[in-house]
């Protein structure tokens, strides 16, 4: 009977989780969440079209604090749930499926649980890896979502010219290095700020800015923007907000083009700050812009063809920050809001 | 003698001006300005292409609060100088000309100074009415540089599909109560707000609104847009910034557009405020853009021949509000700044 449930695949196995404790405001802190133990079948149910998936890596993204927190209205994703399961990109390995598209042993990436194993009803928005011979953690990165918004945020949403003098704040993150590296390609002429010594360094030795400074050691951020742009910002990648941006907006170049990724800097605020200088936007005719990457998936296998082959050539350097174990994925996260990461941060629940 | 100097225009003749006697901190008063005797020659140098402008109509536009300050760096237009004329867009006749293109009574509009004669050395700036058969204030307006705004801000900038929800505000003034006629052409939706219950009226009863409201009775401008809006803002026509553009951002529609015309609520302001929900820029994924009339000039005469035949045809409502005599001018030009005007206002200097 017990190797013939193991067979079906019906018998439970342990499945750690981390769940999130409680709603956060401010600050969130590793006692937000839990890791906690579980079950899991490594079984679909009869009939249905769902996969098991075996999680191997979890990304850490900044925009997963939101999802942390209780809103009045409705947000473009839902809020976690106290007592629940927390859920993010990830990359894994289907064990079980019910699905014609997905079959035992194929790698795939998307939405799945913060957990060993996870049960997706509906697979239709996971994507399957189409380069298993890559590292599979870049399908967190620099071949998933980060890399898809900084390709789709710089290309389509920015509109880059050679010539373009390009700003990156959080650069030397998961979509900031790869911002930077295509503005290279583009004959752009780069700067990005980053919050340690050591980041910026790296934005200057292993990712090829022109130039790179520690935001936390300027007293004032419109002079030192001044100081790198003397000529003015034609594109500013945005992923911080808040007193970064006001001091961008004083250094825009007539038609330039603010790309709204992210603003770190305010999740974390019950109030977020008010950005003054956005009379700029008229006197210098900036357009800004936001974007979301999921308005961008139907491009994925190009970019992931794309984006493959600068890995392969060296012609994009990629860094990455691993937490071992799910034990660790609380740590992590909020890592992500003190700017402890060097590089994109992910988890790696096992290695198989 | 005398007869001789007349016929080749040598006299002299008054010329009263309204010059700025300090640059302004903060809310500008009358007395800021001051109307002064002068006196103009009613000729062009010998050999130069110079005109010389006698001045029917002068524009009061928001953006000249901005001249009237001292800036540490240069703007897209320069300050105004103390002891020195005020300059502005107006209409006026050429009573001498040096210029091939200008002939004496030819009517244009343009850059002028808030004088009664104006001496232009180089008239490139200026542009020939080509319909002076319609009411000539209208070049200070519908068919001048707050038209223009309106077209090009709304056509180009906000890019407008049948069945968007409009909001513009400041919707009574030169711009909004364009850029919400041309909405109702396009199939749209569209709410105004403006500062009294008789503008408020005039938006639904004369220039076709859905619906328009006193921003002044909201207590909770956000809760005033959901009531409006509860499918949420396609299109912002921004003319106002501050707490009403932090609203704003709080109830737009996934892929809205902001076009950001003006920011009077901001002009008087030592410190600009900060504008808090930009983070809507990208959970919305919206498109905030600002633009100068300018830019657009090379597309005037088609507009002209295109709002010629709306005016004519009573296809396009125009209100507007006209202080006598250049005594007044700078009254009308600081009541801008508290809402005084019903409609573009304006000064005649002369019925001719």
């Amino acid at each position: 009977m017990a190797a013939a449930a193991a067979a079906a695949g019906t018998e439970e196995v342990p499945n750690r989780r981390v769940i999130l404790k409680r709603h956060v405001t401010g600050f969130p802190a590793e006692d937000d969440m839990e890791v906690v133990a579980g079950a899991a079948r490594l079984a679909v149910p009869p009939g249905s079209a769902a996969v098991v998936l075996k999680n191997l890596y979890l990304s850490c993204d900044p925009y997963m604090r939101g999802r942390m927190s209780k809103h009045d209205r409705p947000s473009y994703v839902p809020d976690f749930v106290p007592g629940e399961v927390l859920a993010g990109h990830g990359v894994s390995k289907v064990v079980a499926s019910g699905h014609p598209d997905f079959k035992v042993g194929d790698h795939v990436w998307g939405i799945t649980g913060w957990e060993e194993y996870t049960l997706i009803p509906n697979p239709g928005s996971l994507s399957k890896i189409n380069h298993p011979e890559m590292p599979l953690s870049y399908y967190t990165g620099a071949l998933g979502m980060p890399g898809l918004s900084a390709y789709a945020g710089f290309y389509d949403v920015a509109k880059p010219k050679k010539g373009d003098y390009v700003f990156v704040s959080a650069a030397a993150g998961a979509v900031g290095q790869i911002v930077g590296q295509l503005a290279k390609f583009t004959g752009c002429y780069v700067v990005g700020s980053a919050g340690s010594d050591e980041k910026v360094n790296l934005l200057k030795t292993k990712f090829g800015f022109d130039e790179a400074f520690n935001y936390k050691k300027e007293q004032d951020l419109n002079a030192a923007l001044q100081r790198y742009f003397p000529e003015g910002i034609d594109i500013y990648f945005e992923n911080v907000g808040g007193t970064m941006l006001e001091a961008v907006l004083l250094n825009m170049r007539v038609h330039g083009r603010i790309t709204v990724c992210g603003m770190i800097s305010q999740y974390n605020l019950e109030q977020p700050e008010g950005v003054r200088n956005l009379l700029s936007l008229i006197t210098k005719r900036v357009r800004m812009e936001g974007f979301l990457v999921s308005d961008y998936l139907g491009e994925y296998h190009r970019f992931e063809e794309e984006m493959v082959s600068y890995l392969k050539d060296a012609k994009i350097a990629y860094v990455e920050d691993v937490a071992e174990g799910l034990e660790n994925a609380p740590a992590a996260l909020i890592g992500l809001f003190a700017g402890r990461n060097v590089g994109k941060q992910l988890v790696a629940v096992t290695r198989e």
